[in-house]
């Protein structure tokens, strides 16, 4: 008898860092999680960091959920469709409409199939950087097909529900069209902007400043999986990469036959203020509003142990944090973040306790 | 008699974020500083801050800092090369070539003019975001001019290093190819990448991940700043945009015709790893290689001030640090960023005390 909304037993089949967070995730929510992945030492490292045990060919499992790359997604999702029998079974994959096609052409019972995908990740891969809380208030998209069983939808949604994640509906190719803007192209658009350095000495490219780091941020992920999924979502990809590129060649024609260049150049800077104001916050999605007390530091064995006990004293709890310093000099900044209800009391403690408050 | 390389009183004509930054560091070298702005309310703002005091006049300076916007660089530099006689002046602009000619063409003793740029900023503007510490071990270009004189260069040289900064000697034609690169195009590649969303509906941009935040966060850049940088710096900045949006054209092309699509992709993908490992660290120039130990923290008051109060035990210094964790969620992480000299010591401290090290 199942005690949640999708079941008792989950499958994951894949332990990278998606399939091994969603394994955390669902074990941290009392689920049972059975694992499979063909590398083994992958498979092992999932099982360490306690992402759930070796399926060892139990088929018995309510809800599969195919975390491999994008490519052979399909496929599998159609193997464990015939394996588990009664089992529902989606995907967590960057692209939609390629491995739904996929499953249709190879047939079976695909009211079970649904596909999903929790928008999270990071630019390292693997079971290690794998973490329970990869997913919390991040969307988890869910792509139903149309002959997709409502139940099954609503197994997807409760496992995305049971990770913290918010679960949105939308359809294959609006999925596509979307995450081509939203992740595909800010990729590429990150590797040729780290491409653009690589003609540069070493001793000139290191005089760059944190805003081409962050910028190229995305450039250290995975080429092969972000070729597969690019490839898979070509036409989408194409058009908004033209999107982004074509204004660039504008304005470098404009800075170079001197015309317009400001107005073009100041529109450009602009627009992309507006598109900035739509991103949501730190959090992700409908974030948590937090509050930061920003306090000043000296730079000395100790201060921050001094810091966090004063705010222990207080039983508020830190929700997220931030120093900032450089080696030898000596102030930095701590950036405590709380809930807002606490941040008055925080901030009055910590001042009554001597400490500077740079806000 | 002058205590430090470069004298002993500083003039800042300009107290926006920069110029306030390099009063604060200088006057945290132990310098006295004036400063000067055209904007009342900006100037009380940085004498509040303790960027210095009000120059009311007095010329009797051994350095002025222009740190105006770029257009008006040049201008403001030739009027403080006349009125303070015997003063070196130097400036902080993003490009030097515009600055240099309009000095150049002002004439008067351009002997004492250097033209300067330290690399540090950040997407914020105004005095109440400066920071003693910006420059700390950042690179600062000294661009001298074919007759500034070597005592002027090396005065910017030793105001840089007093405020922690790396010097770093370049022709202004060079500086200014070399940031089209680092800087100005990361800027409008953000600012265009950030603009192509806004045909979104709110709803559809807000299931962005932290890649895309991260990716176009130089978007929340001033535009009008911006929109003179790079109309100042034209011909390299149009050249510059052209490397980047061109392989991004030919990749639209090759998904749309099918053909090479992923040989294309994966080249550019991997060439953007390339130009991400010649990136300088989280500090910036000729990195301090830092150390992680990364811990596992329960989220629950006082966690945190159990760590430090254990790291600081061990009178470990802690160079910088970041804690990430969701509300609600049993776990956090968080690095603590050491000199590898105490990295094995901290650690091995960590686990004997029972904390679970994720790395």
């Amino acid at each position: 008898m199942a005690h949640r909304a999708w079941g008792e037993r989950l499958l994951v089949v894949g332990t990278g860092l998606i399939g091994t967070s969603v394994g955390l995730a669902a074990r941290a929510a009392g689920a049972e999680v059975l694992l499979e992945d063909s590398d083994p030492g992958r498979l092992r490292l999932a099982i360490q960091a306690g992402a759930g045990r070796s399926a060892e060919g139990d088929l018995h499992v309510d809800l599969v959920v195919i975390a491999v790359p994008p490519r052979a997604t399909g496929l599998v999702a159609s193997t464990w469709l015939e394996l588990a029998q009664g089992a529902t079974v989606t995907h967590v994959c960057g692209v939609q409409s390629l491995p739904q096609r996929d499953v249709e052409l190879h047939g079976g019972d695909l009211t079970r199939f649904v596909g999903g995908h929790p928008i999270a990740g990071r630019e390292t891969s693997g079971p290690v950087y794998a973490s329970a809380d990869l997913f919390q208030e991040r969307p988890w998209v869910i792509c139903p097909t149309a002959v997709s069983s409502t139940e099954a939808s609503n197994r997807v949604a409760a496992l995305a529900d049971d990770c913290g994640a918010r679960p949105v509906v939308l359809d294959a190719a609006t999925h596509d069209a979307l995450l081509a803007r939203l992740s595909h192209v800010p990729q590429l658009v990150a590797s040729a902007l780290a491409g653009s350095i690589t003609g540069l000495d070493q001793d000139r490219a290191a005089l760059a400043g944190p805003g081409l780091r962050d910028t190229t941020r995305l450039a250290d992920s995975d080429p092969r999986l972000w070729t597969e999924i690019v490839t898979a979502n070509a036409a989408d990809v194409a058009g908004a990469l033209r999107d982004v590129a074509q204004p660039l060649l504008e304005l470098a024609a404009a800075l170079e036959a001197g015309t317009e260049a400001e107005t073009n150049a100041q529109a450009l800077l602009e627009e992309g203020r507006r598109g900035r104001s739509m991103l949501p916050g730190k959090h992700g999605g409908a974030p948590v509003e937090l509050r930061a007390v920003t306090v000043v530091i000296p730079d000395e064995p100790g201060a921050l142990a001094r810091l966090f006990g004063d705010v222990a004293a207080e039983s508020v709890n830190v929700e997220d944090m931030r120093v900032e310093h450089a080696t030898g000099q000596p102030l930095g900044i701590a950036e405590i973040l709380v809930l807002p209800a606490a941040y008055d009391r925080l901030a009055a403690a910590l001042r009554a306790r001597g400490w500077t408050l740079a806000s």
